[in-house]
C-alpha cells in the first residue's frame, strides 16, 4: 500500500486521525510511563472515554460534530449555537446572501468542529471543553470568487476570518485572538488540467493531500509530499505553511513544490508564477508561501508533479553515536547520492522506537532510516551504503525500513491514547546548520529537562533528523512526560524554556510546524523588527481592515 | 585555466572587460553584416576609435575616469566635476564627516566611472558623452555600519543613493531619475572564516565574483557561479538582482546559494538566515534578494559553498532541430541525470556561432553543449549520453565543447567592435514553463523581427536555452542589426515590443538580467497592482524618505 491508497477520511477533531483505526499503547511502553511519574488525572478509570471521536464529524456536508466531554467545564452541547455575536449576525447575513444559506453555518457542532487544532495543548483544551477559539459561523465557498467576495464583505464588516482546510496545525493557527469566521476550503478541492510537458497541475486549496495523490495516481504522477498529518493536510495548508514532508530529501519541501499561486485578499486577486524561475524583483512567491492566512487566502497552488515511482526500497542503518550518524548524513546531504528518504534518530529515540533492541543487533547506538523511490533504485541504493558504511555505519537491512514504513503515520495516533493514561507527549522542531546542530540539540534538549524537572515532570526528550540540506538539517524532539495539575501550563513553561534555547543557541523557530499563535512571539524575535514591520505594512496593503488571521503569524501592529 | 585564475579586472567603464583584452570582428562576420545593411556610422572611418578605454579607470582608489569621446554633444572634461547641486553639497559634507573625506569623492572622472552599466543604449549613451545618469558624488563606505551611517544621513537629508558594486547592470538599475549619490561598495569585499562542516562562507558584497573565486581556490571551494558579466560582477550585485551563471544546471541559481544575508537600510539592519531553510513565516531572504537595492544595501551574504571539481569535461551535441533539442534537454531536466552545464542554441544561433558548419558534420541542425564538473564525471557522463542520443542526438566530441568554454566570456567583448562597425547588437531574456516556450519563442522573435524590420532594419535574431528546471527553461535572445539615426530610440522600440510579447505569451520578463528602470513598467504588469503596492509598502518601512534607488525596479508609489 502506498500513500496514494490511503483513504481521505475526515480527522475526527480532538483525536488524531481515521477513527476507523485504534491504537493502543504497548504493554512495554506503559511499564515505562510508570518510571516517569505519569499516572491516570482527572477521569475515574474505566468509567468513561474521553473525547470519544464521533465518526460523522467534520463530513463534506456542513453539520459535523465535534463530540464534548461531558461535565466538562464550559460545555458546548452538540447542535447548539453558541449566541452569535451581533457584529457576525450582520456577518451572517451578508455572507448567506452571497453564498446561499446553505453554505454558512452557525451550527454549534459545526463550529466546535472548526475549533483549533491538533497540538497537545488544543487536544488538552478540547479535553475540558475550553470553547474559546470556536468560531462564530462557518462558511463553505465554492470558488475563488466566493472567496473574494467572503473577504470584501468581512472587510466592509470589520469581521475576522481564518482559514480552514485541513485543520491540523499544532501552533495555534486557527485560533486567533477574538471573534472570527472560519472560512473552510474543503469545497475548492478542484485538480485542473494535467500539463505533461512542463509537469505541472492547479490543485485547489481545500484539497486533501490524500485526495490529490489519489487524483494523480491514475494519471502516474505523484507529488512525493508526505508530511506526518498527511491523513488530515491539504494542499492550501501545504503551502500556506511551507510544509515538509518526509521524503523530503527526494521530493523537495512544499514550497519548491509550488511555482505558481493564486492568492485572494480582502483587495482582490495576487497572481504569481510565470515561469519556474525569474529575476523580475523578489520571488514573490515566498511571500505568500508561509504566510498563515494573514496575508490572504491561497485557493489555488500550481505545483510540479513527478513519474509515480516503478521502486520502492527503505533500509535501516546502525550507527555507534548521533554524532557518528549525523557525519554520516551530512555526507550524503552535501556530496551525494542523496536517498528519497533519510533519518536519524538520537540514542533515546532509538531505544523507544525498537521495542526490540536486537534490531541494532544488541548493540547500543542509534539507528538511520535510508529510503528510494524512483527508477534504478539498486544503483542509487549501492552509491549510499558506500557512503553509509565508510562513515561507519552497519546495515541492518530492510526489516528495520519496512518496520519504520509501515508505522510512519502511526505516531499521532499514539498520543491521545497516552494522553488518556496521564502522559504529556508533545513535539517541536527547529533547523540550523550542520556546524551549529549538536550545540542546538544539547541546548534544546538542557532546557526541556530543566524546565519540566523543575516542575517535577522530568521528561524524556528524544530527538531525530528528517530534514537535510547542503548546509544544514531539521531536528524534531518529542517530549514525554507525567501530565501535572495544569498540562496546559505545565507545557508553555517547558515550549518557551526550549523556545529560548533555540533563539540563543541560533536555530529557527519552526523548521515545518510554522508559526501560527504559539511561536509569534519567537519568530519576532527571529527575524527582528524591521522584517516583521514590513510584512504587517504588506498586510496593510492587502488587508486594510485587519480582518485575515488577526495575530497569526504576526503581531498585532 | 578555470574561472578562479581569471584576473581580477576593474572593468573599463564604456566598454567590456579587461582592457588588456582587445577583439576584432571577424572578417566572415563583417560580411554577413554588410547583408543586414551594418555601416559604419558617426565618425570618419579610420580617424578615431570611439569610446577608447582607459587602463587606469575605475581602480581600487577613487580618482578613475571614464574616457570620453571628443566633441560629444554634452562633453565632461575628465578630472573637472560637474557643479554639485546644493543638497548634495550638503549631503557630501555630512558623509565626509561620516567617512573621512577621502572615501567621498565629487570628482568628475569618478562620477562618470559610476555612470550607468553596460546595456547597449548605456554604451551607446557613453560614446554620445550622455552625462544622464551620473552620480552628484560617489562614496566608498569601509563596513556594514558606514552603510548604515551613509543611509541615515542621507535619509535624514532627503538625498538619494544607489549602490554600486560591480556596475555591470544591463537593465538600468544603476541611473535612478533624478540626482543621487553612488554608494561604491568595492571596499566590502571580505572573505568570512569559513564553515567546513557547513559549507558556508560570508562573503563581502563589494567582492568580485573573480576574487571570491581566486579567495575559495587555495582552501578547494568554489561558488561554482559564472555569469557571462563574471569578469566584472560582484557578490551583491548577484545577490540584489538573482542572478544566474552558466553552471546554474549544477550549481543553482545564486538566490539558491544564499543561506544567509545581512541589508542595511534607512532604518537599521535586516540580519536573516538562521538555518538552510525554515517554516518561520515567508522566506524572507527572498524578499531582499532580488530587491536591487530599493529595499536596502546588501552588505554581505552567506553562501553555500563547494569543493572544486576534480574533473571537467564538456563536449557538443547535435540536433536535427531546436525542437528535438528541446525535448532532449527536458528530459535531462525532469529525469535527470543534470549535467553541470547544459544549453542548446537555436538553428540561427548554431549557424553564426560555427564558422565551420562542419563542426555539425555538414549537416543542419543546433548544437547543444553539455559540461561536466565534480568526481566520477565519466559516469554521468554516460548516462546523459544515453537520454540525449535517445532523444535523437549525435555527440559532436569534445572539441565543440572546448571551443564554447574558451570562448564563453568572450561575446560581451565582440559587442564593442560590433557598435564601432555600426551594428546594432543586444540581448533579452525570458523564462517560462516547458510547454510554453516554443510559443514564447516564437512570439518574441516576431515582435522583435517586425519592430526592427518596421524601422527599416531587419534584424538577425538568435536564441538559446543556458538555464533548465523540472518545470521549464530560459530563452535568451541575441538581436542584431544596423543602427538607425537614433539608435537607442530604434532598440527601445524594439525591446518594448518584445517586451510586450514576453508578457502576453505568459513569459516572465526577465530570466536574470534582473528589472532596474528598462524593465519596470513590464514587471508591474507581470505581479500585478497589489504585489507591487506590496513592495512599496515594504519600501516605506525601511526607507521612509524613499532614497533608495527611487524608480529602479519599483515604480515611485
Amino acid at each position: 500500500m502506498t500513500e496514494s491508497d490511503l483513504p481521505v477520511v475526515q480527522l475526527t477533531p480532538g483525536r488524531w486521525g481515521d477513527p476507523a483505526q485504534t491504537v493502543e499503547v504497548p504493554e512495554a511502553a506503559l511499564a515505562a510511563l510508570k518510571h516517569l511519574g505519569v499516572r491516570r488525572r482527572g477521569v475515574v478509570e474505566g468509567k468513561e472515554e474521553p473525547g470519544a471521536p464521533d465518526a460523522s464529524a467534520g463530513a463534506a456536508e456542513p453539520g459535523a460534530a465535534r463530540a464534548v466531554k461531558p461535565g466538562s467545564a464550559r460545555e458546548v452541547k452538540p447542535g447548539s449555537a453558541r449566541e452569535v455575536e451581533p457584529g457576525s449576525a450582520r456577518a451572517v447575513e451578508r455572507l448567506a446572501e452571497l453564498l446561499g444559506s446553505e453554505w454558512v453555518s452557525v451550527d454549534g457542532d459545526v463550529r466546535w468542529a472548526h475549533t483549533r487544532g491538533y497540538s497537545t495543548p488544543d487536544l488538552l483544551r478540547f479535553r475540558a471543553g475550553d470553547t474559546t477559539g470556536m468560531p462564530a459561523a462557518v462558511v463553505f465557498p465554492g470558488s475563488h470568487e466566493d472567496v473574494l467576495a467572503v473577504l470584501a464583505a468581512c472587510s466592509e464588516l470589520g469581521v475576522a476570518v481564518v482559514p480552514y482546510a485541513g485543520g491540523t496545525s499544532v501552533v495555534g493557527g486557527l485560533a486567533p485572538d477574538g471573534e472570527f469566521v472560519a472560512v473552510d476550503l474543503r469545497r475548492l478541492d478542484q485538480v485542473g488540467e494535467l500539463d505533461e510537458i512542463s509537469r505541472t497541475v492547479r490543485l485547489g486549496a481545500g484539497l486533501r493531500g490524500t485526495a490529490a495523490e489519489a487524483a494523480l495516481k491514475p494519471m502516474g504522477y505523484t507529488l512525493g509530499h508526505f508530511p506526518q498529518s498527511y491523513e488530515g493536510a491539504s494542499i492550501g495548508g501545504y503551502a500556506a505553511t511551507r510544509s515538509s514532508g518526509q521524503s523530503s530529501a527526494g521530493y523537495g519541501r512544499f514550497d519548491q513544490m509550488v511555482v505558481g499561486m493564486t492568492v485572494a485578499t480582502p483587495r482582490g486577486t495576487v497572481e504569481l508564477g510565470r515561469a519556474p524561475m525569474s529575476a523580475a524583483g523578489p520571488d514573490l512567491r515566498q511571500l505568500w508561501l508561509g504566510s498563515e492566512g494573514a496575508l490572504g487566502i491561497i485557493t489555488s497552488v500550481v505545483v510540479r508533479i513527478r513519474p509515480r515511482p516503478a521502486e520502492r526500497f527503505f533500509e535501516g542503518w546502525r550507527f555507534g553515536s548521533f554524532a557518528q550518524g549525523l557525519d554520516a548524513i551530512r555526507r550524503l546531504a552535501q556530496d551525494g547520492p542523496l536517498p528519497t528518504v533519510l533519518r536519524l534518530s538520537d540514542e533515546a529515540e532509538t531505544a523507544v522506537n525498537l521495542a526490540d533492541p536486537e534490531v541494532l543487533g544488541g548493540a547500543s547506538g542509534v539507528q538511520a532510516i535510508v529510503g528510494f523511490e524512483g527508477t534504478a533504485t539498486a544503483v542509487r541504493r549501492a552509491a549510499v551504503a558506500e557512503v553509509l558504511a565508510d562513515a561507519g555505519g552497519e546495515p541492518l537491512g530492510e526489516e528495520a525500513g519496512e518496520t519504520w514504513r509501515k508505522g510512519r503515520y502511526r505516531a499521532p495516533y499514539l498520543r491521545d491514547p497516552l494522553l488518556d493514561e496521564g502522559a504529556l507527549v508533545e513535539t517541536l522542531e527547529t533547523a540550523g546548520f550542520w556546524s551549529k546542530l549538536p550545540e542546538l540539540k544539547a541546548a534544546v534538549t538542557d532546557a526541556l529537562v530543566k524546565s519540566l524537572g523543575d516542575q517535577g515532570t522530568p521528561p524524556l526528550v528524544l530527538c531525530h533528523v528528517s530534514h537535510v540540506y547542503e548546509t544544514g538539517a531539521s531536528l524534531y524532539f518529542t517530549v514525554v512526560c507525567a501530565q501535572a495539575e495544569d498540562p496546559v501550563a505545565q507545557w508553555r513553561q517547558a515550549k518557551t524554556a526550549a523556545s529560548t534555547a533555540i533563539g540563543a543557541a541560533g536555530g529557527t523557530i519552526t523548521h515545518h510546524h510554522g508559526v501560527g499563535t504559539d511561536h509569534r512571539d519567537a519568530y519576532a524575535a527571529e527575524i527582528g523588527p524591521l522584517a516583521i514591520e514590513s510584512l504587517q505594512a504588506v498586510k496593510r496593503v492587502v488587508d486594510p481592515e485587519n480582518i485575515l488571521s488577526p495575530g497569526i503569524l504576526l503581531p498585532e501592529a
